[in-house]
Formats: C-alpha cells, structure tokens, sequence
C-alpha cells in the first residue's frame, strides 16, 4: 500500500506528541523518519519508528532532553546529547557544524550520550541545503569482526560526506562499513535468494553468500575486508577521542539497546575561494566523466545518493510505498 | 641484499642534490623515501625513486618550486603546489594544517597542481608526532570503473587517517580504493600466486583473482564494490572543488604522467577537551578490546599502521630489505 507524506508525517508526529514530545520537535522529528520513508531508505524510516518508541518507553531515549554544548574552542565544540532522540540531537550537531563554518571556513561538532541518528544522510542533506560540505560520522553496536580476528568486536559506524549542489541535486554518500547492512540481509532473506556476494561468516568462520545464516550469527563482512575493518576501527576512535564519549565496546556493554553512542560532524564552507559558478562546473565536469562509463544506459551508473532523489520524486507524486501490517501497527499505537 | 637506514638516506639525498634540489629540500626529501622504505612500503619509497627522478628529468617535477599559498579564510587556506614535489608539498600543508588547527581547533588546506605524495601515512605520522589527528587524502589517475560503469574512469584516490599516541606509537590508515594496489598485484604475478580475492576485472567484465590479467586491463576493483565506488567520486569531488584543482578526468587527459593532481589536510586538536592521559586510556580501551578478537595470538589483529611500525623498528636493526637490480639501478644514476 501507499501512503502520502503528509499523512505519514501527521500520523508519526500525533504518536510523538503523545509521548510527550513539544509541538515543535514532534514535528521536526516525524518530518525526518518521513523524508526517509520517502527516500526509499525505509529501514530507517517509518520501519525503524516502532524501535524507537519502544526505545522512549525504556527510557533509553529522553524526548524532554536535548543536546547541549559542553565546550567550545574556536571551530571545535564538545557536546552532550543527553539521551535525547538521536534525530534531533543530530540536526542540532550539524546545524551549529554550518554556523562555526560559516566564522572560520571549517568547523567541527562532536557529540557524546547520543542515540541512532537512524540515516546520516539526513544531516548532510541539511547541511547540503545551506551550502555546506560535510562530513560526519557515528558509531555503533559492534556488528563485524575485525580483520584477523573470530569475534564481533567493530561497528558497522557509518560514514557521511555530502556536497551542495544546485536545484538540491545534492550528491550525499552515507556508508555503512558492512558490505552490506542488517536492513538489505533481510530483504534477501525474505526474498528467499542469495546475496550477490560475501555478506559474513558462518559459525564455522567461512564466508557466505546465505541470508539466513548471517542473520543467525550477526557476524557481517566490512566492507573490502580488512580496509572496512581499519575503517571502522579509526571512526570509532576519532568519535570517541574528540568528544570523549563512549566507544564501542562500552556500548557493547548495554546488551539491551544501541544506545549512549558518539558522532562527529565536520561543516566545510565551499564558498571561501569559489564561485557557485564555478562549483557547478566541477561538478557537472566530475558526473558527466563517471557516467560516461556507462555503454548503454548512462542511468546504470549512479552518483551517490541520486537514487534516494529519484525515489523522493515517485513518492511525492505517488505516495510512500509501505509494508501494510507495519503502518497498521504503527496506526495503532 | 640490505642497506642501512643512513647510507639509503645519504645516497638518495646525494642524486637529489645533482638534480638541483637545495640541501634542505635534498635531506627531507631523501628521508620520507628511505623512511617509507624501512616502514616496507617499498612501492612507494625506494622503488618509486626513479620514477620520480625520471618525472623530475622531464620537467613533470619542478624542484625548484614550492607549494604556496593562494588564499586564507581562517581556518581554511587555499595553496598552489607549483608542481613542486609532491612529498615536500604535502609535508608543507599538514604542517601549516597542525598550525591552524592550534589556533582554531580544527582546520583544513586544499592543495592544487601538485604531484604524487608517495604514502599519504607520511603525512599523517608527522601530524601525530605534533600531537593532531589528521585526516587528507588526494586525487590520483583514474583506476577503476565505477560501480554500473565499464570503463576505467575514478582514481584510487587514497584515503588517510592519523591518531596520535604517546611513544610514538601511532595508528594510522593508509587506504587507497581499489581492493588492491598495483604494487601488490605486481608482487603476487611475481610469485605466480593467485589474489586471496578479487581484484578486479578481466576483458569480458568478468571480476578476476588473475594478477597478469590485471595488470594488462587496468581495470581494479573498488574495495566493498559500490561502496569503494562512491567513496572514490566524493573524495575527487571535495579535493577539486575545495582546491579548485584538478579532477581525476582532468588528470586523465595527462596520459604520459599522472601529475598536477589535487589534495585536502584536515587537521584536529585533540588536546581542546580532554587530557593526554584521557585520550591514551580511550585508545588503550578501544586496541585492546579490537585486539581480544584473536583466538590464540593477539598479533593476528594488528591495528592500522602497526605493521610499518614493526617493520620499521627490523629496518633500523638489520637494514632495509631492497631489491638488489633495483638498488644498483639508483646508486648508477
């Protein structure tokens, strides 16, 4: 079934305000799990939404608590975000991330006691929309073994870099460092086919295509084996270093919930030494010479986060497409 | 054979000086090769010398030239490498970086027209030992198809990220895009050994573990596929708009040299909010717990960097490993 934006956003922000929520954040936030939806990205949408009530009534996510600054050094801020939603402590993050980058041409947020920011891409869209470059990035519960090693140690900490563009053609990369996230493995094991390549390790420590397994033993492949390894290992160390929060495996401590996690948002002003102009041009010059690749269909190549625009467009025009028993749970709550 | 660190050191800086390099210029320069060499990542120390000196005969290297800056926005500076050499031009922008990050917590510097850095973990180490975290990375010649593409058209654009450690005992990611480097594809056809895993594409587009095949297609793998794939486009896309510097198209159109490329040094304080002993038990937490992933030896999981650092510690006891024609070559010139 399909259901409208505007509908989705009015149903999400009546369960938000009922859980205690200000008009203002109940709104800002349904807005967010919407475009998500929207965007196709709908584990960390409207899908993710049940989580995360149940999470505000643990009490693992305060909504009456909000990021606040802790330190500031010129272009380097410490801040806690205090348990709130991860979605709102986010924007706050990147929106003071543009304002210092607008003083000193660069600047840097980080971000302690947070929760899932469900899509990272979401901030760099905002970002984005006020003519900033960034770059962020969060961590997580451990999801991968490191390379060489036999156990679930690392996060699957993704990583975000988005870049302004005209008509909001941003081009945004939001990047787990999994080969590919629990959201897809489950896809495919609904589908009941094969991954198109390596996803993980059986129990016996030998890689597998089989969503069904990898589902059983939660140990994902990173991304380019041991490069997505040392990846992840070096986010979760600037995350934790810079606003001397936790790391992960202190949240791998609380068995419960992915929760307390750090981030790190970096706002680069393009302005400085370029016309829009001039940014277009490059831009343009650097897409038009990746799809020239393409031999048929210059569609089959991809820059990263086009197909999120795309899918935003059809879902404008014809209604989200969503799982119907979900939205009905969601409905009921 | 072997050759000790200094007499490496001595002989490199002595060709440099009849290619008309000032002492200083001859000495630093001499020393990021032969310290890349005792790291044992002789692709880009020793055996690199000669290309570079031939780029040097040809006039792609101007060693008379220096990186200079353009322009300065606070944090954020804008230099011209001249096509000076890369290596000094890159050690001169994370050293400008560190120092503005001091003043402002966090900073950046694009790099235009300038040449191959060598190993970007140089520049990275020199960070830590000031004390910052760094991350940069560069544009390169293209490598590799984009994800959905057919032909070779995004570079392998390495990727660098440095934290400093008390003892000089640093981590640091050196990570280009591609799964594997040319360098180790040429070791494994040497040794007539197959891949561990793909690395690439043979004429049909079909991924192989075949080494010659690669090395006459040209065509590697991104590490993580798609992902590797993106990564590489947006990390050519900051490095030319923030430089207003060169693309990997542009750089492609140079078919004889891969030069005139373009770089970003983004450097953090992380001394803003937290004491050195904080930042050390983070880091002690954080490889350890990496590290209790092996079974029976914790050295099969080493942390990013922690390789160079025991090859280098054998170099400086025993000498340097060099490939004897290779060697004799340099010490004719």
């Amino acid at each position: 079934m399909v259901v409208q934006y505007d509908d989705m956003l009015n149903k999400l922000k009546s369960i938000l305000l009922k859980k205690g929520f200000s008009d203002k954040d109940a709104y800002d936030s349904a807005r967010i799990f919407t475009t998500n939806s929207a965007d196709g990205v709908y584990s960390h949408g409207y899908i993710r939404f049940l989580t995360v009530i149940s999470y505000i009534d643990k009490g693992y996510i305060d909504c009456t608590k909000k990021a606040i600054k802790l330190n500031g050094f010129n272009a380097f801020e410490q801040w806690d975000g205090q348990l709130g939603i991860g979605i709102l402590n986010a924007t706050s993050c990147m929106k003071r991330a543009t304002e210092l980058a607008e003083k000193y041409g660069i600047s840097i947020i980080s971000l302690k006691n947070t929760n899932h920011w469900m899509r990272g891409a979401t901030y760099a869209f905002e970002a984005c929309d006020s003519g900033f470059i960034s770059i962020c990035w969060s961590n997580s519960y451990p999801t991968m073994s490191p390379w060489g090693g036999n156990s679930v140690k690392i996060g699957n900490n993704p990583l975000v870099i988005g870049i302004p563009r005209e008509n909001k053609k941003h081009i945004v990369l939001d990047m787990a460092m999994s080969q590919f996230s629990y959201g897809k493995i489950q896809e495919y094991s609904q589908n009941n086919s094969e991954l198109p390549m390596y996803g993980g390790y059986d129990k016996n420590k030998n890689l597998t295509k089989d969503p069904n397994i990898l589902l059983e033993t939660k140990d994902l492949l990173p991304m380019g084996y041991w490069k997505g390894s040392g990846l992840s290992i070096l986010l979760d160390l600037t995350a934790s270093l810079l606003s001397v929060g936790n790391a992960v495996c202190d949240i791998a401590r609380n068995e419960v919930a992915e929760t307390t996690i750090s981030q790190v948002f970096i706002a680069i002003n393009p302005k400085c030494f370029s016309s829009e102009n001039e940014r277009e041009d490059i831009i343009a010059k650097i897409i038009n010479d990746v799809k020239s690749s393409a031999t048929t269909n210059k569609n089959s190549v991809l820059y990263p986060g086009e197909r999120a625009l795309k899918t935003r467009e059809l879902s404008m025009k014809n209604g989200i497409l969503v799982d119907e028993r979900i939205w009905n749970k969601i409905c009921s709550l």
